[in-house]
This record gives C-alpha cells, structure tokens and sequence, in this order.
C-alpha cells in the first residue's frame, strides 16, 4: 500500500493557481514527478500519462504495464487501460478540454507538448514547474527516511569497498564491485553513474571509471549514490592510496575537510545558498598560501531527493533562502591538473538548529 | 581518438531541409543524439550544448567538464568554454540569430526551448527529430560493430549467472549479479534497469526484481542489456528451474522459440513491421489450440542502436518498410497471470539476404 498523495498534490496546486489539471507525460523515461506523486517501485510506464486535478489522479497506461500497476495497489489513484475503445481518450477530453492545463516543462518534450495541444482543446497550458519543485524542495519525514536509507546503504559500500582497494585494480572493477555491494545492500540501482577516479584522474571532477590501474601513491575518488525507493543518496569520499605519508597529498585532503566542516557549520535557516558556498571557497582559496586559488571548479552543493538535483542548492547567484526540511549536498573539492584531487561529500538536513548531516 | 561525424552530419541535414544550424541541450540527461555524434565515453554534459552546422560542431560546457570534454580529443567538435566573459553566448548569437534552427522536439524539454526562443533571434525554430531518427536508423559497419560488442557481454553474463540459480536466492540478489557480471565483462552500464521475474512474476513483462525467492518449478525470466561506448544490447532468456519436466511451462516455452523463428525467417527488406509482428501474433493466437489467445500483450520488436528504443519496430500499425542496416530485437511472450511467461528476446541485423541473429 502506498502513502497518501492528497497532501502533495496540495503542495503542487497550492503553487500552480489557475489551473484545473496537471498533465505529466513519460516520454523517453518517466517524468521524476510520476514518480514523487505515485511512489512506484516496479515498473518503467513508457509514455504513460499521470492525469491529476485537486480531487482526483489517473494514471493511464498500456496493456504492457496494465498488471504492473494495478499491482501497486495506489490507494488514490485510477489505473486507466489505454485501449482500442478509447475510454482513456474519452476521460482525457473531459479532463483537458476547456480547461486550463499544467505540464512540467522542465520535462516534457516539445513533441508531446505539441501533441497535447493539438489532440486536446485545452482552454490554456501552463508550465507548473515551478510548482512541482517548490513542493519536493521541502521533504516530508517519510520522505527523510527514505533518503537516509538510500545513503545508509552507500556509507555501508564505502566501508566495504576498501576490502578491494589491492595495487592492479582497474577503475571499471571498482566501480562494478561498489555497485554490486550497494545492489547486494538492498538499492534499487545506482542514483548516478558511479565515478571512480584513481591519481591524476581524479583531477576531473565528472572522469568516468576506465582501465586505469590502481597504484600506491594514488588518490581514490569514489562519488556514488543508491536508489532506494525512488529516493537517492549521493556521496563522495576520497582515499589515499599510499605506503608512507604524503604530506602534499594530506595538505590538499585536510583543507577540503575543513571547508567541509566550516560551510556545514555555516548552514542555517535564511542564509542564502551563494553565502554557505563562498564560506568553503574563500577557504579553499586562501588556504595553505592561497596555492589552491581557482581549484574549487563547482557548486558546494545541490539538494536531493527523487531527483539527484533536485531544485535549489549552494553555488555563486544562489539567492534562494534556506528553509527547514530541505536536503542538500555539501561537496568541497580541489583538483589539481596532472596531480589529481580530493572531494569530500555528505547530505545534508537543514533544521531549524542548523545542518544535521545524515 | 574519435571516428569522424561527417558522414552523420550529412545524414542530419540530408533529412533537415532548410536547416541552417542544430542545437541540441541536455536537459535532466544527456540527449541520445549527442552521444551519437559525440561518441564520448567520459562525462556527464549536463546542460551542455552541441551546436552544428553542415560545417563545423561545437560543444559548448561548463568548467566543470571542460578538461574531460578536451581530453576525448574529438577531431571535429570544437571544445568551447562558458565564462564570465560570455564568449560562448557570442558564439551561439552568430550561430543562431537571423538563422534557420533545428531543434530535436522528442527530446528538448518545453523550458529549454523557450529559454532559446527569448534569448536568441532565430528566424525560425524547426523540430528536426525525425531527421536524427532516420540518419540513426540504418547503422554503419562500426556501429554494427559496437553492438555486437554489447551482445556479446550480454549473452556472456546469461551463461555465467546460471552459476547463480539456487533455490531461495531473491529476483533482486540475481539481478545485482547479473549487472557484476556484466560490468566485469566490460559492459559500461546495464543499458536498462536489469528485469529479473521468478515464477507468476514472469507474467508481468516490466516487473522489477524484488524480494521474491527463487523455488523449483519456476520460470526465471531475465530482460537485460548493456551499453558499450554508448551502444546498447538488449536479450530476455526465460529458464525453466524444474526438477522434474514440466509439460504445461515446456509448451508455453516452445510456443515462444516457434513463434520467435518464424518471425526471424519472415523479415527481409521491404516487409513492413506490422507484417512481421503478425506472424508471431498469428503463431501465439493459434498455437496449442488457441489457448496462448490474448496472451502476446505487446510489440514483436524494437529497433536498437545508442537507445533501447530506437525507432522503428514491429507492431500493430507499423507500416514503414524494411531496409537492410536496422537493428531491431524479435522477442515474442507469453504471459498468463497467475503462472507465469516466457519471453526469448535476440537482435537481429537486417541484411539484404534477411535477418542475422547478432
């Protein structure tokens, strides 16, 4: 049985006013708020619609998917078979037609917009995205609790991974073994593809796992996260690979940690997003002699959820404020061409008393 | 280093008449057709451009990926920064303004359309998706190659996870194995979320492996692919896990590799894709004295390229025509709720002499 959708369903109305409907349409994967607002967890609903006014949701599907999603047992929501009859063209007519309409343009593609307005005669479409990111940016504690399972799980793989960190291990192994441990721990799949960088690799902030070979001396950067139940984790550690100490290494690593810390330590309710990210980089560069000046090539976060960017987060021009219940990334970096780098990610929950990392 | 995209580009604009320039963004996730230029390997390009004339291509990122961008080293697309300085957005107005606009509609969400719309003045903007989807349509001899790379991973891990069918193993525990194997094999990611059906769940075609254990007597339905250098693969096997023979899954087992052999012997050039599919809906419908009636819920095949889905296929109204290039999968069903289903799934190569099983 799933949870209730009335209370999200009035979140997302109460942001879009002058709407009657909201249309959401899988076309090429399924749309991330099919999935916020039905909660499935079987199934792919290739260009099925989600149909929802304030009272009522429709999911209209194909004969492939018909067993699928009956068997979710939603509560809320009418599975419609789309078949030869028509039924479902005639329950759309009368759900669009005349109407004003909401579609999540941050989504849905050109074509099946066109397609919408020329099947249908809806009195106006309206681009509701701004509705449906408001209303996930603030996390519900059901919602918290899927989210610390997800990263659980990775923290869980990031412990035991370390059991194959062996001299000769390509970055392709790694990242198949981490994956396999996170699958092993009960995700659903990996959140993101999972980058595995091993020395001056890890210099590329978005390098994807290749043939490359572990080697002591090296830098192990592992940025993965899990899926579970639609909600997702996102984590990044960094290791070093080494037989003696390497003081040039632990320098970039320990002011990376501290950037860490001091932007957590920065996050409360009001701040900005653009003040929490200059925090860890007027640190970065002016660490350690300002050598590591220009070397912090990305956002300090982004926040979480169903998606793994999932709206607001912390970076230069973000004016947004800060509110209670939003989960956010704090994801210091250095990367050092031909040397390699260091990133250092938790989530994070933002309370009224500050950041909890989760 | 990258093979050439020239022949592609002409392909595109071959297909896109009155078409000065082409954009493509990546939205939430990378568009297919950006891969399919681009070839790239490394990288995740979010919210990148690829920008191209007749010409010249450009690849428009963000600092982030710059370095991974530069180092696939692509012959032909010109790595361009975005930077405080806007040199970029002084590039895309003398790309874009007073010109002709390609964009690829069944991909390109409805925002980042009008954000081109209100930034730029293109004289006017055409949905030039069809023209991506005919030039990708009919494979060259590399891209056959690519493929046959990702079957052969694919058919590798159904032979090695059999190693794996043990009674009271979950649907879950098996799909995470059969992904190891895969990635282990070479695969870069599963080109789909790995389908794993134990006993009446195998008459769900998108049912997503969960906690149910495997017992004798059950079918085991495996629905899986992989991608390498951006090429997909996509096979279903279904074993009988019996002690004993059993009559009744043997039949509907033999019904599905008759009905899968017909259709291979009736593909050939020129044939349409509903003609193909009718064989082996025809075969089911009669078989075993009509029993399997109703029970095919969905297309013979799709075609298959850098998507799972891509393009053309076998189906009820499929009227285009047959040429020698496509790859397309064959992959007759049958389900029967409450028992069970069958599905044998293989790609198949269209040649002038009929189809090749890849």
């Amino acid at each position: 049985m799933k949870s209730s959708i009335r209370h999200k369903i009035a979140k997302i109305f109460a942001n879009a006013k002058n709407t009657d409907v909201i249309v959401l349409v899988n076309n090429n994967s399924q749309d991330p708020n099919f999935a916020y607002l039905a909660g499935y967890t079987s199934g792919v609903f290739e260009y099925d619609l989600l149909v929802f006014t304030k009272t009522r949701a429709y999911h209209i599907t194909s004969q492939l998917e018909y067993q699928t999603a009956l068997l979710q047992k939603h509560p809320e929501i009418k599975i419609v078979l789309r078949n030869k009859e028509g039924d479902h063209k005639k329950l759309l007519k009368r759900l669009i037609n005349g109407k004003r309409v909401g579609i999540n343009g941050s989504f849905l593609t050109v074509e099946s917009y066109q397609a919408i307005k020329k099947k249908y005669t809806a009195k106006k479409m309206v681009d509701v995205s701004e509705a449906f990111a408001k209303a996930r940016l603030i996390k519900d504690s059901q919602e918290i609790e899927e989210i610390k399972g997800a990263i659980r799980i990775t923290k869980w793989a990031m412990l035991q991974i370390q059991q194959d960190f062996k001299e000769g291990i390509t970055e392709r192994q790694l990242a198949a073994k981490f994956d396999y441990i996170s699958s092993s721990l009960g995700a659903q799949k990996p959140s993101f593809d999972t980058i595995v960088c091993f020395g001056k690799n890890a210099a590329l902030p978005h390098h994807m796992p290749d043939e490359t070979k572990l080697k002591a001396g090296d830098f192990i950067l592992i940025d993965a996260g899990s899926k579970v139940n639609n909600y997702c984790s996102d984590l990044t550690r960094t290791f070093l690979f080494t037989k003696e100490k390497n003081k040039e290494m632990e320098e970039v690593y320990n002011t990376v940690k501290e950037a860490r810390i001091r932007a957590i330590h920065a996050i409360k309710v009001g701040a900005t997003g653009e003040e929490i990210h200059k925090v860890a980089n007027d640190y970065i560069e002016s660490a350690n002699g300002g050598i590591y000046k220009g070397k912090f090539i990305h956002a300090l976060g982004h926040s979480l959820g169903i998606e793994v960017h999932d709206g607001v987060g912390f970076w230069p021009g973000a004016s947004q404020r800060l509110e209670a219940g939003m989960v956010i990334t704090v994801e210091p970096g250095i990367y050092i061409e031909g040397f390699g780098g260091v990133r250092i990610e938790d989530d994070i929950l933002i309370t009224k008393d500050g950041a909890i990392i989760l």
